[in-house]
C-alpha cells in the first residue's frame, strides 16, 4: 500500500464546475434563438476506445442541453467520403460545432488526419486544430482552444494553483497536447521547458518543474524520480493496459486496481508511476483528472462557436 | 580590450551563402515564367529605422534578381487605406510576396499590425505571421517560417552547430521571434525552455543552454553569469544607443565602437553583453549576425512564395 502525501485533484469535480457554467448559457442560447447550440461529431470506424470517448462526449453534450449529431461511417470509409461529410457539416447552418474523433482508419492514409483537421471552418473547430485556431493560440487570442490544455489551465487555476512566475516542464510535444500546452502555459506567465523522447536526462529536467505535465503516451512513465518534492504533476496520459505483472508490479499485490484489472481484463493507467503521490503535492489521479475536463471544454468551446457564429450572424 | 575566447558567427558570410542558393532559383523562375519573383514592401511614415531596414531589404532583393516593389504611405495613412493597398496586392497577379514593415504609426490604434497581418494572404505572407501561417509551423510543416528564426536556424546548420539532444533556451516570447524560435528548436530535437520578463532568476535558467537565443530587446541584458561556458549564444537584439556613458562602460575607454559612437552619435547594441565573448564558445556578433540573415530568408521565402503559387496556378 502506498503512503499518499499528494493532493488529489479531483477532475470529475472541476469538470462538474465549468458545465454547471455551461448548461445556463446553452439554455439561453436556446431561447434566444429558439435552437440548441449543435455538436456534429464524426465517428469512423468502431476503434472501441473511441467509442467510449464519443459516447462520453454524447452524453455529456444533451446533459448539458447541446444537440448532438452523431455521424458515423463505416471503417471501410474513404477520406474523400468522410472530407465530404466535413464539407456538409461546414455548411449546415444548425452545426455549431464539428468534431471529427481521432484516430482514423490506417487505411485512409498517414496525411488523412490533418487534411481532415484542415478541412474543417476553423469557426466550427471545437478541438482547436486547424492551423489557423493553432496560430491563434500562439498569438494568445484563440476563441476555440485546444480542450486537453485548456482544460489542464481550467483544473490549476480552480485548484488555486499559481502558474504565473513557475518553472512548468511539458514532456512530450504533440500538436494536441505538448506544444499549445506550452503555450498556454507561457502565456500565464510561467517559465516552461517542453522535453521529449530526444531529451537527455530527462529525469533531471523534468525535476526543475513546479508545474509537470506528463503527455508522452507511455503507462507509469514519469517515476517519482522525475519529481521535486511537493511539485503539481498534471498527468494527460490515457494508456489502456492488459499485462497482469505490468499491473501487479504498478499497484502492488492486493491493490484495488489490481482487483480492477481481475476482473475487466485491462485497466486504465496514465503517464504517471503511483509512487509519484508520495512524492508529488498535488496530482490528477487516471482514470478521473484531465480525461472528464477535455470533455467540459468541448461544451464551452461549442457554446462558444455557437454564440460567436450568432453574433456573427 | 577584452580577452575574446568566443568564435564569432559571421552573418554576413552565411547570409551570402543562403543568397547564392536563392539567386539561380530566381532565375530559373524568370526564365521560365517570363518575369522575376516579385515582393511588394508597404513602408508607412518614415520611422528613420524602419527606413534603413526597408532600404536593405530592397538592396539585397534587386541583387538576387526579385522585383522590389516599394509602396509608401504617409504616417497620417489611415489603418483603412493600409488595408485596401494590402487588399491590392494580395489580388494583384505578378505579386508573390507581401511585407508590411513594423511599427506601424501609434494613431492606426493598437490592434492595426495584427489586423493588417491578418489580412495579408497566407500564400504571399513572406513573414510567416499570419495566424495559418504560424499554426502550420507549430504543427511541423511551415512553407513560409518567420524570417529571423529561421535564419537562426541556417546559422546554427550552417556553422556545424548540433541542435539536437542540446538544451536550447530562449530569453523572450514574442510572437515574432521568441514562441517561433521555440517551435523550430523543438522540431529539430533540442529540449526547449522559453524565460521572459517574469522568470524569476533569469541567470540561472540561461546558464543551462547550450544554445542561448537573446530577443528581448534590452541592450546588453545578456551579462556573463547567463552563460554556462562553451555555450553558443545567438543575439537577435537591435538596440540603438544613444547614452555616452552606457557606450564607454560596455566596450572600454578607446575601442573601436566608442570611436564609432563618437562620430555617429549612436550605435546598434545587441541583447548581449561584450563580455559574454569570454565566456561562450560562440557568437553572434551585432551588427553582422543574425540581422544579414532575416533579410537572406525573406528572400528564399519570396522565391519559395513564388514557386508555390506558380505550381498552383
Amino acid at each position: 500500500m502506498n503512503v499518499s502525501s499528494a493532493r488529489l485533484l479531483d477532475g470529475n469535480r472541476i469538470a462538474a464546475e465549468i458545465r454547471q457554467s455551461v448548461t445556463p448559457g446553452v439554455a439561453a442560447f436556446t431561447s434566444r434563438h429558439g435552437r440548441a447550440p449543435q455538436l456534429g461529431i464524426v465517428l469512423v470506424g468502431e476503434d472501441p476506445a473511441s467509442e467510449i470517448y464519443v459516447r462520453n462526449k454524447v452524453r455529456a453534450g444533451s446533459e448539458s442541453g447541446l444537440l448532438v449529431d452523431l455521424q458515423r461511417l463505416p471503417a471501410t470509409g474513404t477520406l474523400d467520403e468522410l472530407l465530404q461529410l466535413v464539407r456538409q457539416l461546414n455548411a449546415s447552418d444548425g452545426h455549431d460545432g464539428i468534431l471529427v474523433q481521432a484516430p482514423l482508419p490506417a487505411a485512409m492514409g498517414r496525411s488523412a488526419t490533418q487534411r481532415v483537421f484542415d478541412a474543417i471552418d476553423p469557426a466550427k473547430d471545437v478541438d482547436g486544430f486547424h492551423p489557423t485556431n493553432v496560430g491563434r493560440l500562439v498569438q494568445g487570442r484563440a476563441h476555440l482552444p485546444p480542450c486537453t490544455p485548456s482544460g489542464v489551465i481550467e483544473m490549476l487555476d480552480r485548484s488555486g494553483i499559481a502558474i504565473a512566475r513557475t518553472h512548468a516542464v511539458v514532456i512530450g510535444r504533440s500538436d494536441i497536447v505538448g506544444k499549445p500546452m506550452a503555450m498556454l502555459l507561457l502565456q500565464r506567465d510561467a517559465t516552461v521547458t517542453v522535453c521529449h523522447s530526444k531529451t537527455p536526462d530527462l529525469p533531471s529536467v523534468a525535476r526543475q518543474a513546479d508545474i509537470l505535465v506528463a503527455a508522452i503516451g507511455r503507462a507509469a512513465f514519469v517515476t517519482p524520480d522525475f519529481v521535486k518534492p511537493g511539485a503539481t504533476v498534471i498527468d494527460v496520459g490515457i494508456n489502456r493496459v492488459t499485462d497482469a505483472a505490468q499491473v501487479t508490479s504498478l499497484f502492488g499485490a492486493g491493490a484495488q486496481r489490481v482487483a480492477d484489472f481481475q476482473k475487466r481484463g485491462s485497466i486504465v493507467v496514465g503517464d504517471v508511476h503511483p509512487a509519484v503521490a508520495e512524492v508529488a503535492g498535488a496530482l490528477t489521479p487516471v482514470p478521473g483528472g484531465v480525461g472528464p475536463l477535455t470533455i467540459a471544454v468541448l461544451l464551452k468551446n461549442t457554446l462558444a462557436a455557437a454564440e460567436a457564429r450568432a453574433a456573427e450572424g
